[in-house]
C-alpha cells in the first residue's frame, strides 16, 4: 500500500485542521496515510525543530497558519525542500475579505477566544454530565434538548457531542418496568427526541456490551423477545407524546447529533438552518 | 454594522465546515454575521427548499459537498443568481489527490464510517464519563490520560473534550483533606498531568459558581488564604510525582487540551507530533 506522510501544523490547536484532513483523506482509500500533528506552532525555534521532521518524512505539508511570519517561513523552507505546501482556509478566508472588504486580522487562536459562547459551552458539558442517564431530571426544563430512548441508543455519546456543540443535554433511559418522572410529559423549554433502532441490532450491540463486562450473554436484557417489546414501548411512548424519532441503526454519533439539530433549528425557529452567531 | 449572511452546505454532519468558519470568522471583526448552518444536502429536493432561503438571504456560500451532482446543480444556481461560492475543502482534497495519483471518491459522510475508530472513540467518551471526579479509580489503570487539580480547574469539560478526540481519561479532584487513593501515584500506562490556575482567577470562578448555585458566596471554598494553600499542596504534590503541570488560567478548554495532547505525544513515541492514522 503506497504510504503517505501528512504534516499538519497549526498556531493554534490544531482541532480544524485535523478535521479537514479527516474528511478530505475520506475521499481516497488503499492508502497508508502517517499524520504527524503539530499545533501551537508559534515561534522561529518551534519551526526550526519541526522542519527536521519534515524533511525527514517526506510528504504533503498542510497548514492553518494565521502569523504572516511564520507563514511565509515554512512555505519557504519547503520551497526549498522541493515539498508540496497547502493553506487549508484560504479559500474560505479571502472569500470572507472581499464580502466584509477587510483585511484579516492574522491572530492566531482567536477562534478560542474565553467569550461568552465559550462559557456557555462549558456550562452545556458541565449540565449534560449531570443530567446523564435520568439524573436531576428536577432540572429538566432548563436542558434544551432530552433524548429518551431503550438502553444502548447511544443516548450518552450522543448527548455529550451534542453538548460540545453549545447544547445542554439531559437523557432518560426508557424501561418498561420503571416509568419515567411525569415532568417528561411536561416540558415545555427542551425539545424531547426519541431515540431508537432496530431490536437485532440492540441485541447485538447488548451483548457485545455483556462480553466487555464478562457478565452472562443470556439475560432478559439480550432476549429477543423481550427487546422486541422494550423498543415497541419506547415506539408508543414517543408517537403518543408526539416527539420526533430518529432511528440510530445505521447512523453515528455525529450523524445522529446531526439529525437532532436539524429537528432543533426547525423547532426553534420555525425555518430550518437559520442560527445567528 | 455591517451584517453578512454566511451559507454553509454540507452532504455530512458539516461539522468540519462549522468549524472552517468559525476559524476564518476569528479573523475578522466587527461585523455581524448571520450563521445559514444546512447539513446532510443530499436531494435535488433539500436543494431546491435551501435555494428559495439563501436567495431570500443573499450573502456568501460556503460548502464541502463532494457529490458532484449535488454541487454542481448549487454552483449553477448560485452563478445564475450572482452568489459567490467556495468549495472549502477543495484545496487540500486536489493536493492529496495529486500526491497520490488517484481521484477522489465523491461519497459523503465516509468520515461517518462506523470503523474501529469510531468505536474507540464511543468507547472513550462512556469511559471518561463513567471516570469523572475520582469514579472507578480501580479502573484508572485503563486510561490514557489521568486529570488531577483542585476544584474548578477544568478537569471535567477538558476530559470530555480529550474523550471527543479518542482519550480515555480520568480526573481526581486534588482536595488537602482527603488525599487520592495512593493508586494514583502506582499508575504505569496513564500519563497523569496535573492542572493548576492562579489562586486569584479560581476564587474568582469558583464565586460566581456559588452565585449560580444560589449558594453563600462566604466560605472556605473561596477563602482566598485557604485557596493558596489548596493551590500550593496540588503544586506540591505534582512535583513530588514528576507530573507535567499545565497552568489553565489564560488557556480555553481546547487549548488546555491541545496542551495535554502534545505531552501525550511526546511521551508516547518520545518523538513529538508523530500518530499514525
Amino acid at each position: 500500500m503506497p504510504q503517505l506522510h501528512l504534516h499538519l501544523l497549526s498556531d493554534s490547536t490544531g482541532e480544524t485542521l485535523e478535521m479537514i484532513a479527516k474528511a478530505a483523506l475520506a475521499q481516497f482509500e488503499g492508502v497508508e496515510v502517517v499524520r504527524h500533528f503539530w499545533p501551537m506552532v508559534r515561534s522561529q525555534q518551534h519551526l526550526d525543530r519541526i522542519m527536521g521532521e519534515i524533511t525527514r518524512n517526506r510528504g504533503l505539508v498542510v497548514f492553518t497558519l494565521v502569523n504572516p511570519e511564520i507563514r511565509i517561513q515554512l512555505e519557504s523552507r519547503c520551497a526549498e525542500a522541493q515539498l508540496p505546501t497547502v493553506s487549508a482556509l484560504d479559500a474560505v478566508t479571502e472569500s470572507l475579505s472581499r464580502m466584509l472588504g477587510q483585511e484579516q486580522l492574522h491572530r492566531p487562536g482567536r477562534q478560542h477566544q474565553m467569550d461568552e459562547a465559550y462559557f456557555a459551552r462549558v456550562e452545556a458539558i458541565q449540565f449534560t454530565i449531570a443530567h446523564d442517564d435520568g439524573l436531576l431530571w428536577e432540572e429538566w426544563e432548563e436542558a434544551d434538548i432530552v433524548l429518551a430512548g431503550v438502553s444502548r441508543t447511544s443516548k450518552t455519546p450522543t448527548s455529550i457531542y451534542l453538548a460540545n456543540r453549545g447544547y445542554k443535554v439531559a437523557n432518560i433511559p426508557v424501561v418498561p418496568e420503571s416509568p419515567p418522572p411525569p415532568a417528561l410529559y411536561r416540558l415545555k423549554r427542551p425539545m424531547v427526541v426519541g431515540l431508537t433502532t432496530s431490536p437485532d441490532r440492540l441485541v447485538q450491540v447488548r451483548r457485545n456490551r455483556l462480553l466487555s463486562l464478562n457478565q452472562a450473554p443470556e439475560t432478559d436484557y439480550v432476549d429477543k423477545e423481550r427487546v422486541d417489546d422494550e423498543v415497541r414501548y419506547a415506539r408508543r411512548m414517543f408517537a403518543d407524546n408526539n416527539w420526533p424519532v430518529i432511528d440510530v441503526t445505521r447512523r453515528s454519533i455525529e450523524e445522529t447529533a446531526a439529525a437532532v439539530i436539524n429537528l432543533h433549528n426547525e423547532r426553534r425557529i420555525g425555518q430550518a438552518g437559520t442560527k445567528p452567531v
